[in-house]
């Protein structure tokens, strides 16, 4: 079975978006992996339609309807499938998640917008609550087409031979050293003799040297990471 | 002058994709802010049209060619606007550099695929290689559809009254508090009493309470940032 994934979103729209471009939207089209959004206006049974309300005990902004987004989620059918709500509240999406979630039969993610989603659907209903990063977006979209465009990327068969191989950011705990390539000269600048020496030890030694250079410098929390600490590692 | 957005990449077809729809698409109608995306392969010269190659020093994939993308990157023309690279390698993107984007004319973005992209064209035209998060991406395109999203919702006049007054996570370092709307009652589970009680200072202090220990929960990192650190703070 293909990867599957489900969206339910007040702005069905937005999908595929930019996964049905490239080499992701081939695989789409090949049926290497497949996904729907799903209207959770549909689950309003009011005749406004109505999907928000005012937060309890007050406050700007307004409130996703427990009972609407609980519909929508049962419309979706019983399966085995994690159920993701993306929301800067959860936990950091880390490499290792994603390579968890692209191992399983799909993903059911739920974009939140307004204020933010009633508590109680989220326990009744098991969200899992996860975040691609420290910032606010207009609501769960964007970052569910990210979270798929890290997922699909690494499904077999999406992107061929140019995964094969390639280092990965994080695989190694560490940011990726610089690549160069042709021309031997750009603009007065030239390549570090070192990679064009054809001493391939000496090359693996200046990647590495690089790699941890240019980690404690932007990242040292990278670098003082460990078991412990479930966040970043 | 309208915030302006241009985006280099080898699929401007990719563009607007998300941001066409919802607040984000209207306020792009509107002229409220504006975006191009330019084909880095327009820039090739040889027959081929090619924009990678081999990694000097050996190793799988392929490496955005310098000469090429600064050439794309010279026809945007001088301007003040700062110049990204979206790039795992990248510091970590937070909500005050969203805002302090916002606030400027508009962003050059470019946007990696391949291995990676020639260091002497990061160094020769100062790109700021930016992260949206610890996973990797198809390419850069997908992270700066998602770091437009952050910035144009902030933009103003974007999305109106729906953002005045919003608690935005972050702002106070802490993660937001739970959610609550009608109904009173949903699947046997009650909006928290303190919600309903009319007691305002009441109602603020258990939300105050409820960021805490959510923070606490899932991401200590923010309760330990202080200002020494760089990054996640």
């Amino acid at each position: 079975m293909a990867f599957k994934a489900t969206v339910l979103t007040l702005y069905p729209e937005m999908f595929p978006g930019h996964l049905g471009a490239a080499l992701a939207g081939r695989a789409l089209e090949r049926g290497d992996w497949s996904m729907e959004a799903v209207q959770i206006r549909d689950f309003a049974l009011d005749k406004h339609r109505s999907v928000d309300d005012t937060p309890s005990g007050g406050g700007a902004g307004m409130v996703l309807k427990p009972d609407v987004l609980a519909r929508a989620i049962d419309s979706v059918g019983a399966d085995d499938r994690p159920r993701l709500l993306m929301s800067p509240r959860g936990r950091p999406l880390t490499q290792e998640r994603v390579r968890a979630l692209a191992a399983g039969e799909g993903v059911v993610i739920v974009c939140g917008r307004f204020e933010g989603v009633d508590q109680r659907v989220i326990d009744a209903r098991n969200l899992e609550e996860i975040s691609i990063g420290d910032y606010i977006l207009s609501g769960g979209e964007p970052a569910a087409l990210t979270l798929l465009d890290a997922i699909v990327r690494i499904l077999p068969g999406v992107m061929g031979n140019q995964l094969s191989g390639v280092h990965e950011s994080f695989e190694a705990g560490l940011l990726e050293h610089p690549h160069y390539t042709r021309p031997q000269v750009f603009e007065g600048r030239e390549i570090p003799a070192v990679l064009t020496s054809g001493d391939h030890a000496a090359v693996e030694r200046w990647r590495l040297e690089e790699a941890v250079k240019l980690t404690a410098e932007r990242r040292p929390d990278l670098l003082m990471a460990d078991e412990d600490q479930p966040v970043r590692k």
